[in-house]
């Protein structure tokens, strides 16, 4: 389920899996920004779309590994991972990683989309690392079954890009994993994580914050400095395995810290201002301190194939400011404001391979002194989505 | 044959199939507007190109199938398919196909472009459902051998979109086969189609026939109006398999409705302009009554390897106005010029996976009063394309 | 190693090959021009990239082979070999190749970026035929075992092109090839090439050398005109295989000849204003006398899995201007500066698949009368590389 390992580590020659997601969605109105598969067209509040169509090619031997997938929609095809690992076979607790690969921070971004219960990552993880990979190197130990570390070196500008600075990323992470407690019925993960990075302002200026607004700090000096971009997070997973009701699961992480964006504009809707970036902004940078989490529950229906979801998340994108001063806080804008989803649904497994989604997601926004952000905005979404995995 | 289906129904782990078709042509002048491949570069009046490059994954199981193919040219590589499709073992008459796949509209659509004797589709597929595929859901139901009925709900705006209103269209059609008649020498296919769809119109006006040319309707009301894009068609296929004579073909297919397109202008030629629309038509649009069909006649050469073709199509984009008048009556574009095609050649089974083929065809244009139109356009194309199936 | 062949010769199903390259690159400036993997961001010294992602898709059978690869990297994917091969099986000693497949000049060209032990192809050969490949069709014919001569033809608009013109190029190659000499322990090849080909000029203007500068040429019988794009090339490879150093190889190339290309400007960099054409150029050639040759020299390290590299190449896109009157001699400009790259390295063989390598190139220009060129541009490139060949 890792997407940073093959299908399986038993030596193997060319092995072709993958998975396809197809699904039909209904928005609560036409043309809004959205998380659950990307914005609506201007004047539709529905539509069919091939949310992945992933194809995974690997081979393992002793010694070393190869994983190259492509992601094929209908907005064209895409690398999605291609990376070379190498192990000593006798000590095969240190993993060498290189290429394209998801950034080792967390519990749900390396998580594969073709074995999440829930249709989406939360906002907070698209916003921060969005398509979830980047290129670089990575070191991987563990000393303990239960322990792993890893390390990684990376461009900082992810799927897409060469790099566009000269700076390089750091992210580390810390994985505890027992999968066979109380008797087997019980299985526990927790870990913590950080990212250490930068990204180049190309302006004379960019702003911070004064505890409710934005301040603009400008000089000479300010052209080509590198502002901080600095995540730190936890999480814990927690399944059991009840003889009557299934399997229950519950699913939490929070992640906090800095990140450079831009000012929200006629342009660029308030959900990009703080997205990272994959080129060089050419606007003045906005220094936010966001927080964000997500919490995920998911009970088997009785040993049925049915499993119900709910889900929660909040992403943050300025924790200094209150919602009711946006827009009138100084340089504050539609980039600053504070967005929650409660979801809930139902899957099938129709049988191994094939299954079945229904889910619908409440998207809340607090009210802003903004046009547009007065009072909620009308873009809940709801999804049916069939998957095939092979 | 059908490209809504794998690569076959009798179960099987992942299998590779494609075909790569590769071609020299020349045209009558540089620069024409082609229906054979695409239009060709300004000062170029012949070229080699990679005309398809498929690669398709299968696999199948008692209960459910998935089918993956991208398209790799010169052009860029695409996804040209992507569904799953469900089926009950033991009531196999009745099959969900989900995902992107060929409009179940008519004959030749579905037909795959590996398996056809004649290099292109007819003018009049191309112009009203380009690249054949759309993202949706469909329904068969085969209740006996020789019938099948066909129901999908479609995006309609095609292949690479997702789609840009909020309407969806829909498809249906009713195919009948018979494979071994007259002591197995004669096989007949016959078939009935719709489609009932619309186009949104992002203007305050629209035009609309007036018997010769078109009359503009003004009204705020316009704004968001979806116009009707109606199909229905008739197809037949005969096969006749002569002991001395080996196997002759006819087959036909017609196909009438009305086309919401815009006009012909600088930057949009003749043929582009009843084109259907992959994203939202920003101009105002013209609905337009139109005919088209085909016939193709095979005839193996006295059980050689060679078959001998001959083809005609026609495509009127507007069978209201007569050709002379098309310049003079309001309104009236290169938008609204009917095209006939003759064509005529032979193919070469060099082995059962590679064909050669050399075609010919005569593409003629009634004179319009229109500069440029007013004799016969110098468009006809000549290829030569080797192509193997794999 | 030929590019111009499936992975064997064996008839075979179906085989999926190919081969992954991760690099990180630090350059001297930011910003640069590079041959080692395209040029540097703007703000960017240094990097991660994915250099190549390969997969190879063949079949081969007693008549017939198909060969089909894509490139997938950060900067998307691309098709890069797409052909179908003929061969009588009694006569093997002359075969068709019809369609996207590398050019059949020289030497470097056509051996597979996978085996080559340096990181990149010479800068002349990336300047005049980018990508290697073009689309068409070829006639080889061996009529000895170590005799083979190739006769191509193409559209000379490269990969991604339908052509542009009406003309084609021609190619054509002779090539020796003595696999056992001197009891098994001395290999030994040489060749040579041609290109004759042209570029369509699009204004009533083109330049031509008058000794030192350019002279403009200027009729409204230039437009449409086409300029001779013609090459000639020799080749040697020496192998030699110690009982005691390993295998010493050396490889040297030169290719000579006229290319039209463009004058530098702020839009155009010097390394694009001689590279050749994939688009109909829309401003004045200027016709160029150029000179490029490499010395690539291997010392595998007494029999280990190390293997020392040093390689030298030359590019001179204007052989007729002396490097100080660059800037001063009439319409000269940096499109006209020659390059010299020293390069120095390692590799290391993990295993058979995996190969690690740690190149360094000194990249020097002689200085011209144009600012940024006074001096050697500060643009050596260091590369430290994995691959993994499957």
């Amino acid at each position: 389920q890792s997407n940073n390992a093959p299908s399986s580590y038993d030596p193997h020659d060319i092995k072709i899996t993958g998975y396809l997601q197809t699904q039909f969605q209904q928005a609560q109105s036409s043309g809004i920004s959205s998380f659950s598969g990307g914005d609506f067209a201007e004047n539709s509040d529905n539509r069919f779309i091939i949310r992945r169509g992933r194809l995974k090619i690997d081979r393992v031997d002793k010694y070393s590994s190869i994983v190259f997938q492509i992601d094929a929609t209908q907005n064209g095809i895409n690398l999605m991972d291609a990376f070379i690992q190498l192990q000593q076979p006798d000590h095969n607790e240190l993993r060498l990683t290189a290429g394209l690969f998801n950034r080792p921070f967390g519990y749900s971004i390396v998580y594969s989309s073709g074995y999440r219960d829930f249709p989406e990552r939360a906002r907070v993880f698209q916003t921060i690392m969005p398509r979830e990979r980047d290129i670089g190197a990575m070191l991987s130990y563990q000393p303990l079954k239960f322990l792993t570390a890893d390390l990684a070196v990376v461009n900082g500008s992810g799927l897409y890009a060469r790099d566009y600075d000269s700076k390089k990323d750091i992210i580390g992470s810390l994985t505890f994993k027992f999968d066979s407690l109380a008797n087997r019925k019980l299985q526990l993960g927790f870990g913590a994580s950080f990212y250490k990075g930068s990204v180049r302002n190309d302006t004379e200026s960019f702003y911070t914050s004064d505890g409710s607004g934005f301040i603009k700090n400008t000089s000479p000096l300010n052209a080509g400095a590198n502002l901080k971009r600095n995540y730190f997070g936890g999480n814990i997973q927690i399944q059991y395995n009840s003889r009557h009701w299934g399997a229950t699961t519950l699913k939490a992480e929070f992640v906090s810290g800095t990140q450079p964006g831009v000012a929200a504009s006629p342009s660029i809707t308030g959900p990009v201002a703080s997205q990272s970036f994959t080129t060089q902004p050419a606007t003045d940078l906005y220094l936010r301190n966001f927080t964000g989490y997500y919490l995920l529950f998911t009970q088997q229906v009785a040993k049925t194939k049915f499993n119900a979801l709910v889900g929660y998340d909040v992403y943050d994108p300025n924790n200094k400011v209150k919602e009711s001063q946006i827009g009138v806080a100084a340089n504050t804008s539609a980039g600053d404001i504070k967005f929650s989803t409660l979801g809930y649904g139902l899957t099938y497994l129709v049988n191994p391979r094939v299954k079945l989604t229904a889910y619908n997601e409440r998207v809340i926004n607090a009210p802003a002194q903004l046009d547009n952000y007065r009072n909620d905005i009308r873009d809940d979404v709801f999804t049916l989505r069939l998957q095939y995995r092979w």
